[in-house]
């Protein structure tokens, strides 16, 4: 697996990170421009919160991990100021974007601006351990926990009582956000989330009988029978596989383990398109259409958080059907998404793998996916090596 | 043009109306089913309040002006009488979506459910003169016009202040929903309303510059460099084109009459497909990648309404462009969406022109465009005929 690590730390490295350290800070307002087109030009200067999150998070923890490099560690430092100063409404509650200079766009109706802002002060009060950072990061922890049983509050738009669903983003972000956050939370309550998470996504969210993650189901765990209840995203199940894997080396949990590999294999079966290749966006369980028009389409993240997921489960496992399909996504996603003439990676193809959408950046890709992709396979495959 | 007009009366009346008439009524529960597969089978049972109106007004619309079938009458008054008990909240706004029973699921966030429930019993009134009907078409207009300047209300996501949009939807519908509802509105009120919805519509959302309607510009008019901003979407353009078509005649406005007829074969040339034919969803009036992701697809209701455009167009003007724009249109469409082996029409094509949902009806469509299009060019290719 020599040539896989080198080509996943090199794209990292040499193309992918150079690439949001030119292209994405603003040098008037602070913070960072996630609208690039191929080239890496702005094409629009609005700021959405979970992608400034995310890009202070992604440099945090680059240099705890990769190495201690002065320019990650400014970048994310900026990053952080502007959203101290510009991202929370009075409540303390995230904003979802900002216009360039600051001023709030879009309230805080979506709580992944949220989990990514407590992501990033986590992981930069690593590194640089100023008490603000900690306790906007706890503070901001906290506020999910008590918004957790109405993630949307009065931007819901379900009449409550006829139908009461709850969604898969939120168990399965929080499996991801506790441990990046345990050296802040105390252990007794670390321990009691993840046993929580791992219950809701693997009995759940995961359907018994089809094997499969829905990305909703009725408030008492039971199957809804409607376009929502339906629905199922095979890349966020998979993520989700990876973050129990994770979860499951943490606290020694082997049975855990083996039903997120088993599960991680059954949703990929299922999510690939055996006619084009590539992992569809999103099915409807019984095949009826699904309510999305972009069912079809090919999506960056999704490819390559099924990478991180084979990459880790072969690492753990030995299982060659792991590597198998490792070698398959990989040359789907690296044939199709990563763009040979500028540094990046197109983020949607349409089902045929054709671009769809010629850009780097937008409001719903930043500088996240890829690099912790490649970074996450890089360092598996390390381990892998030295095993 | 004799052989289009049989085309689109057969169309209509043999294939697409027996279809609603026979599959979507629920013997059980009252109203209608709209999500029906390509054979005709329900495979989800929610009810869209706005479909549920749509498919009220469209059977009170056939009755009363091409025979008065009392099949229609009665499915009609059916369909009214399931949103006179479960349609509306406590403050008499029709909500999103019901379950099949009728038990609310969406609040009342989006302001084309009343749009359209004004029309149907307003509709329903001229044919089955309840003043129940009436009634509940003007108290539902007035709610309308009350909630003009803030349609979304509570559930508007919006940081007011920052940059506040109007949205080009709201006068478009206006402007065909006042001719619509003139027989139980004030004349004075119709011409206040239809000289607003005029000037919003050619000289507020079109772009003098770019000849272009915009989906959304600020308050006070001018272009915002935003995703909504930049934001295009031909079909609406051209449909908004023939409800203005419609005033100019009904008030003998020749100049409106040209702008029109200019602006639709504008939009439609820079919304239409020259590598793949059809017409765009939506376009980024910049060239930038558009937010959406189904912007290259291909919707049925675009080329319906496009069509409806160029025959009231041609009638209007014999202008050859409109002549041979339609019948490069009716190829496409008829080639595209209309399924030969079973009745009603295709609504999603990808790019391409492959079936990309094979619905017949679903969450967005319903008993409305296609048999609403059908009618309009069949009626106007009969007026052209009589000349």
């Amino acid at each position: 697996m020599r040539h896989y690590l080198e080509a996943y730390r090199n794209e990292l490295l040499d193309r992918v990170i150079p690439f949001w350290m030119e292209r994405s800070p603003d040098p008037v307002h602070g913070g960072f421009f996630t609208c690039l087109d191929r080239t890496g030009e702005v094409y629009d200067t609005d700021k959405f919160v979970w992608l400034q999150a995310r890009q202070v998070w992604m440099f945090s923890m680059l240099y705890a991990r990769v190495e201690p490099n002065p320019a990650w560690l400014r970048l994310a430092r900026e990053g952080a100021s502007f959203l101290q100063k510009y991202g929370r409404d009075g409540s303390g509650d995230f904003y979802f974007s900002l216009n360039r200079a600051g001023a709030p766009l879009v309230q805080p109706y979506n709580i992944f601006s949220d989990c990514f802002a407590a992501m990033a002060f986590s992981a930069l009060y690593k590194v640089d351990p100023e008490p603000a950072y900690a306790s906007l990061a706890t503070r901001t922890f906290q506020r999910i926990l008590s918004r957790r049983d109405n993630p949307k509050g009065v931007y819901s738009k379900a009449v409550p009582g006829t139908r009461n669903l709850k969604s898969f983003a939120l168990p399965m972000i929080l499996s991801n956000l506790t441990l990046e956050m345990e050296h802040l939370l105390e252990p007794g309550l670390v321990n009691e989330l993840v046993r929580a998470v791992i219950h809701e996504v693997m009995e759940v969210f995961l359907d018994n009988e089809m094997g499969l993650v829905l990305e909703n189901v009725l408030e008492d765990g039971s199957f809804s029978d409607s376009f929502e209840g339906r629905l199922t995203s095979p890349g966020h199940a998979i993520e989700a596989m990876w973050f129990m894997l994770d979860l499951s080396r943490r606290f020694g949990d082997e049975s855990l383990q083996d039903r997120a590999i088993t599960t991680g294999l059954k949703t990929l079966e299922y999510g690939w398109d055996t006619t084009y290749g590539g992992i569809y966006y999103f099915l409807d369980c019984k095949g009826h259409p699904p309510e999305k028009l972009e069912w079809n389409q090919k999506l960056w993240w999704v490819h390559l958080e099924t990478l991180v997921f084979l990459a880790k489960a072969y690492q753990i496992s030995g299982n060659k059907a792991c590597l198998n399909w490792f070698e398959k996504v990989h040359d789907y996603t690296w044939a199709h998404f990563r763009d040979p003439d500028y540094p990046e990676w197109f983020g949607y193809l349409d089902r045929y793998g054709r671009v769809q959408l010629p850009l780097k950046g937008g409001k719903w890709k930043g500088c996240f996916h890829v690099p912790r992709g490649l970074y996450q396979v890089w360092q598996t495959l390390e381990q892998t090596a030295s095993h």
